[in-house]
């Protein structure tokens, strides 16, 4: 059996990257969403499991020592990380996994394991993005620049990434997505078995 | 303006990749057909400059000489090749091309011109594929004794590409191909530009 690809999903907070994984996410149900620790507080609406797991500062570090976290990294005064454990069982069982992460833990990631695939959603153009977050209403305009200048960093980090998509139309973007994980499971690296399989008997 | 992409394809006799890719091409207009060029005979049904230009084996040397062919190759006695100059037209205009050519000179359009997508039609197996050129009827048993023989051969190079993909259900096979075209124009070779254009005026 092949093993899961690893998915590691990028976006600057503001470019609906939560809405396409969630249509994906409802499309194919063979993906595993892995839901990432952090020491931030819950926001409104958020949820234990779904959204984060929600730990103390003290159990992060705890298990970065334990080695239990495949990346982390601080973003905005917080600790984010991804639990490793259950991220290898999914792939050794042949199910695909996205992580959800920025970009330096997905850089992290892809130095750990070179076979990750990682998917940079772009908004529109930074203007765009700044329409966004400001009609969201939910932030003060201090937090925003914040926001816009981490977004511009995280952008210029998109050359590190396999594929880049920007996301101006949902159900474009939704089948573009949809198209990187289709294809990423027909190369070759997947599917050497595969031309043995079609030869047997021959 | 970004060049268009090289998609190579191949796939023994019987793979069905003539349907596919007529399915494909009409699906998809910014996709230019590269009409191969040969020294055998038109099969009943095809067409010049449709199917393929049928030129001599004379014409087809001086062509060689002239480096006028991306590649060209031997196959069941008869020379195969693809002009070169529609192509690089095509690409530099930004049109994405597709090559129909069997595994060797595919391998030197890879050795060319590196960045070429190479995609591989498998059949499900060669069982399947002995029973699709028995039903087609058109060829006597000694031939598709060597047909299939030259299959195993082209199916043990497919190694050497960059997709392979099965093709048993027709539309599946169609929904494959679309998604790797779709993916591979998303890929950061691809788009590097694209970054730049959205951090414009940031």
């Amino acid at each position: 059996m092949n093993k899961g690809n690893l998915y590691v999903v990028s976006a600057p907070s503001g470019c609906g990257k939560g809405t396409i994984l969630e249509e994906v996410l409802k499309n194919n149900t063979n993906l595993f969403f892995s839901v990432s620790a952090t020491t931030r507080d819950p926001r409104e609406g958020e949820a234990e499991g779904v959204n984060y797991y929600y730990i103390s500062e003290e159990e992060f570090k705890s298990e970065i020592e334990n080695g239990g976290m495949l990346e982390y990294a601080q973003y905005c005064g917080n600790l984010y990380g991804t639990p490793k454990k259950r991220v290898l069982e999914k792939l050794d069982k042949g199910i695909d996994v996205i992580l959800e992460i920025e970009t330096i833990g997905a850089m992290k990631v892809k130095k750990a394991m070179n076979e990750a695939i990682l998917i940079f959603i772009l908004p529109p153009s930074v203007a765009e993005l700044r329409r966004r977050l400001n009609k969201r209403g939910t932030e003060s305009q201090e937090v925003i620049d914040k926001r816009v200048n981490e977004a511009v960093e995280e952008i210029k980090r998109a050359v590190n990434y396999d594929y880049v998509m920007i996301n101006d139309e949902l159900e474009n973007a939704i089948k573009d997505f949809e198209a990187i994980l289709k294809a990423s499971k027909l190369t070759i690296e997947n599917n050497k078995n595969m031309i043995g399989k079609v030869l047997e008997n021959a």
